[in-house]
């Protein structure tokens, strides 16, 4: 076991450039503070649960919500120990003095920054993570929908949104009951067995005030700009009939202190006000195990999955959370929340059960996780199959070359290497 | 050798998700003639000579200058023949059938794309290449600035505008000499021995109608965003007492024929007319070697270089011709173009002698070489040194696990990989 609550340095903050260099145990809150007591005028995309580590999140393929983090771009360049105790600097760092390091993705030859994400090859022990300057105006903005079935609709118009540029940052579109989840508790609502029934959901976003769909988004930039493009935005959405969008302009100075949590992560202010989510079966004995699987960015796809994911739910007895995070303008995360009473050994059996089902039934028609459970990252990782498992036989190549003992991290997204395969891992 | 001239063939184009998947054989003026073919409402971001490679341009880190272009960033996964002949998909790709192969960069685990490019490791045969939708609106823009010593002004004002948004492309800012090698022969000015005197370059300047400086720009948009981004822009530069910006806004039926083969290329479309660069010394015969490192985007660093580098030129006697091209908002490649006539021996000797010296003196001040000719990749590699070369036997290690032999292309990016060091390479 490595920890680095000891490493938890911010390194370096550039106002001019745009960029910090943090160590490992370095977490959102951490990186907020040390931006503010430097007085630079930056902001750093954040997740939406501030206790979590800004090195941690962004090798797991984590998504943020400012416009750096659309692609999952906003870190550049490693400082790595390789199994055999050699250190490395990837992209510009590989040159001594390059004061491109944290500016410049790559460098002269291969670049192996993405390599060590989501791996065993080593362990990141510093990383480059770039700032946005401080926009004149920050515009947190709420669509909400009324008719459930029009939730492809709004992929197709947020897709030609981000593809033109207007909105530029992840949004997340959330089910009623994806968000009635992070301010309420399930029993509030419903104690039948199975999943709540869709007249519930119905009265759950109407008694909330939520809708069938949530979208939180935002623009950020210079106000006239602002303007020009939030009025796009409102006629482009509008023109479904139960959909609305809403937003306020705020100035800097508002911004920590604006009194919903998700309008604040939005803008780089980290909390914890959203960690509730959790709850919603099993207060504060409530646990989730997630399925995200990736989709192409259209109204085809998105419904497809969604008539999958929901009618696996209702079979399974769970009720289906679901949040869409956009990676960039083409593709999206749907992220399955199975939340559990930790309590309940049945219940959190069958949570995981119905995750390994859905995993591998998705899989088959090409949908693939972007991040997996521990618990069945092995599963998710089968599910890359292409050419006969081209991908695992070409990682374990990489792993038996770095690491022929298989110190670091055996089986982390299916990689083992020779030696623990021969032992026999995965155990079946 | 490997010829992929049958390989040319453009697989698809999908306008609702933006995207094309092309083989490596595949021409910039290919894929413009697909894309007009299929009538989509699309462009590609090309280079300024249109006979180069979409996939060789791309793998070898190459620049082009529409929006997705930033950071290299519009290729999104590989097929990849790999040196014992397995065929690996990387990203989305590894999975059998996953829509998303080119959508999203990543997949589950460790992403490998990045680790084909400037490489030896494998041989990329299929490449998804992100397309954008035609704006409503482009807008080719010039910025001339008639005194040498504000060009660093111009970088950071121009960092300011690329960090906030407002200018969201590749600029090109080169200096008379550059210009006027696209325009002119050497020998139309100046037939002396060493470099031509600074007072030529100011009639140059001025007989040319170029100035001393001449950035060549863009803004894409809605017509009121770019109105709104072109008055900030003229503001910001026209600060400086000897700057103007100047620019007309166009429309898509308007672009195909725009007289500015310049101003054609960042908006896609390709030609041969920027070709002439390479006759500024020797004419038909003329040819031209580059160093290009890669800067921080501020003044003081591309002050410091430009006196190193314009320095070096004049005590070899060369012209100094430079072309600053932003990576992103955070640093540039320093295109030094060394023109020679490749009929005069002495001086093709004496210009890659001078590269060569530039190269190893700008190591050791911490500028790397984002991409390096042949004949001297050994000498580029050299300068990435960290931790005594840590990153060459990292990539060596990857070198024997995948290619024991070393057939594939030894000593590419200085990666020679054991069998071919124990030989006695690199030659000194």
């Amino acid at each position: 076991m490595v920890s680095f609550r000891k490493m938890n340095r911010v390194l370096e903050i550039n106002e001019a450039l745009g960029y910090a260099i943090v160590e490992p145990g370095v977490s959102w809150f951490d990186l907020y503070d040390a931006i503010k007591a430097s007085g630079h005028n930056l902001i750093a995309s954040v997740v939406d649960i501030g206790w979590g580590g800004v090195v941690s999140n962004t090798l797991d393929h984590g998504l943020t919500y400012m416009p750096y983090s659309l692609d999952q771009a906003s870190h550049c360049g490693f400082e790595v120990v390789l199994p055999n105790g050699d250190l490395l600097r990837t992209g510009s760092g590989a040159m001594d003095y390059n004061p491109a390091w944290p500016l410049y993705k790559r460098g002269l030859g291969p670049t192996s920054t993405e390599l060590f994400m989501q791996s065993n090859f080593g362990i990141v022990t510093k990383m480059g993570y770039w700032l946005m300057p401080k926009p004149e105006i920050y515009m947190p903005l709420w669509l909400q929908l009324w008719d459930d079935s029009q939730m492809p609709v709004v992929v197709d118009v947020l897709r030609g949104l981000m593809l033109d540029g207007t909105i530029n940052m992840r949004p997340q579109i959330t089910n009623t009951l994806c968000m009635a989840s992070s301010l309420t508790a399930r029993a509030d609502w419903y104690d039948g067995p199975g999943a709540i029934p869709d007249a519930i959901i119905d009265k759950i976003a109407k008694d909330l005030g939520l809708g069938r769909w949530l979208m939180r988004f935002a623009l950020y930039g210079d106000e006239s700009v602002v303007d020009h493009n939030f009025a796009k935005i409102k006629k482009h959405f509008e023109g479904m009939s139960t959909a609305t969008v809403v937003g306020q302009k705020h100035g800097p100075e508002a911004w920590e202190t604006l009194p919903n949590p998700g309008e604040r992560v939005q803008i780089g202010v980290p909390s914890m006000d959203l960690y509730k989510m959790a709850g919603w079966s099993g207060g504060d004995q409530g646990g989730h195990v997630d399925f995200s699987p990736v989709v192409p960015m259209t109204a085809k796809h998105t419904q497809a999955a969604q008539d999958l994911f929901s009618r696996m739910c209702n079979e399974a007895g769970f009720d289906y959370l679901m949040g869409i995070l956009p990676i960039n303008a083409r593709s999206a995360a749907m992220v399955n929340i199975i939340p559990f009473d930790t309590q309940n050994e049945a219940q959190v059996q069958a949570a995981y059960a119905h995750a390994k089902r859905m995993v591998a039934t998705a899989g088959r028609l090409g949908y693939g996780e972007y991040r997996a459970h521990l618990s069945f990252m092995d599963l998710a990782a089968d599910q890359f199959g292409f050419n006969h498992h081209a991908q695992r036989r070409f990682n374990e190549t990489i792993k038996d070359a770095l690491d022929p003992n298989g110190i670091i991290a055996p089986g982390k997204s299916g990689i083992w290497g020779t030696r623990f395969r021969e032992a026999g891992f995965p155990h079946q």
